[in-house]
């Protein structure tokens, strides 16, 4: 089995806070999360297709049109932007690490003409990630 | 399937030796790790829990709760000690990468209140680690 | 000439805007990071401080000192806000990586009981980071 | 289950380009990769073995076979190589990272004494890898 | 005093030989790196830049220019490249960490509107860099 | 002016104790440092050297001559070794990242065929190291 794995990066801004929560839960369950003005990261994906090598090219995908699918689909939609407000597709979701992970899966998940999209991982940081993985 | 991880940090010391073995097959077995007086590593620990993403939260698990009790169990007792004398539950194990991966799966194993625990990985260096998964 | 250099971590949201120029200019000169709703960053800071090693503890400043004084002045203020409306001493500034870098510089200047300041580095990402150096 | 995984290092040259097909096809397909004089990476290997710990050393495998067997297998024969000329079996293939991940796990798959190789993962760069591993 | 520092990335091939000394000669003072067909690295490039940060724009330099003049001036002349054959600014040199250093400094050094480029530094590896600095 | 720096890698294991003070001291000065069984690092040593580079080989001082120093003077004496008990010449000093890096720094002083020794950093983790430079 072979599998390649690209990583893309991009840095957005946002903020957990529930309208139908106090604010006292709100800091209760979100921490500094939940701070009014709201805060952000450096992002990272890593992006995983499984699937046969080509013997021509010895590619499971180009990787071309690897990086233009994660472009288009994610880092022109998610850099530089604000999660809460700039990602209609999350509506009222909490924009976490863990929720991050689906959305990018659903958005890059038949995209590809090779390789079967097995894995997406954000990392939030150095130490907090989070993965979809295709069960 | 959603899983996140978290990274924590520890330093210890440590020395692989046998006392029922002579100084030559401990020296032939471990190598410098056999030396005298020991030496450590700054360890990096990965902790991954899979399940579900409470709609309300976005959260797996709230990551205070993890930290919290990734910092009870593991860091307060491996952090600044020596693995061979501050860990009774080691007892006569050699404290090598693949034993405290276990150890440390074993020791959180049951300890969060949402997720399933699936891997843990240690790190001695950017060149070595070991991982416990559930079968 | 000995130097110590410990590095901190925060993460914040910014934007660059300026009111009193144009959306087009606004766009023009500061691209993406004009976008409306901000975005953010996992931003390190490196401080250092050069002078004498203490003969008795080996140390130039005592970690648990450095670590306070930069949790206090730089950490709790900057982690988690939003540069652009939490940090009042900013005022109308574009928070950018050279600004912060001598914000950081001037916070922290005076502060030690041991040691002279004399760089501050803050990277905002892995490829873009600002110091302050004193002359 | 405990797997333990070693990291290796080599750099060496490639070149992305198939005679049978024209100039203008091997740019589009393999667009700088089939610059004239060839370029290069600095490669990280990744060897994962899974298996039992042996309960008097603590170990799935001596670090000191699995260094050996790594060292002279894979990193004497394509460390500060050209991978199109000085790997015969590759033969005509395209030194991808895909292709280059499956050649080591070829190589590396029933030499050593304890464990049981299941993973090997190549990286080209911090963001770009390929694993191959056992179905 | 302000500096800011932008890093990028390229990959090349290289190999160290010289037609006027022996085979066993060059083998002797260069090693590995003497191998015919040659072998490549990535490569990470730091520029840094001193000057004054503009009030309004709190910057010491647009870094859309700073990335435009290094992506055109190196980066596409470097990226991909094998540079024994492709720089012919580099004439019969050995391209070493520290010839590259010197290199492009040259043609980095005057080609900003703001700031003085201070330092470029070439990291062949994680584990070798040259710096160009001046005096 | 050019500069070349290496990186090397030990580990090692040490405590912070002085018996000529209280135990309450010793913890109060050196907190968890202090604790009776030691801990350890993974330490990193970058070695900087200015100089000329020859125009024959394209390189300051060859990195063979450069890394067998380093391995003879500093890693076999420090790597696997435990800093309170097995290097002599630190007396009985704390042996910090600070007193390392001048300890170092001496080691190397007027070890090398060509160029000068200009700084040396020790860095005891990614968040805290020590330099010794010239004046």
């Amino acid at each position: 089995m072979i599998a390649v794995t690209r990583r893309a990066y991009f840095c957005a801004g946002h903020r957990y806070w529930r309208n139908d929560w106090s604010a006292e839960k709100n800091r209760e369950v979100f921490g500094a999360c939940a701070n009014e003005h709201g805060h952000g990261h450096n992002y990272m994906l890593d992006v995983t297709l499984e699937g046969e090598v080509d013997a021509k090219t010895g590619m499971l995908i180009n990787l071309s049109e690897l990086d233009q699918v994660v472009q288009e689909r994610i880092i022109t939609r998610l850099d530089h932007r604000n999660l809460n407000m700039d990602v209609p597709e999350l509506g009222d979701e909490i924009p976490t690490t863990e929720v991050l992970a689906r959305f990018i899966f659903e958005q890059l998940d038949g995209a590809f003409s090779a390789g079967r999209l097995t894995r997406v991982r954000v990392f939030e940081s150095n130490d907090l990630w989070a993965e979809c993985r295709r069960d």
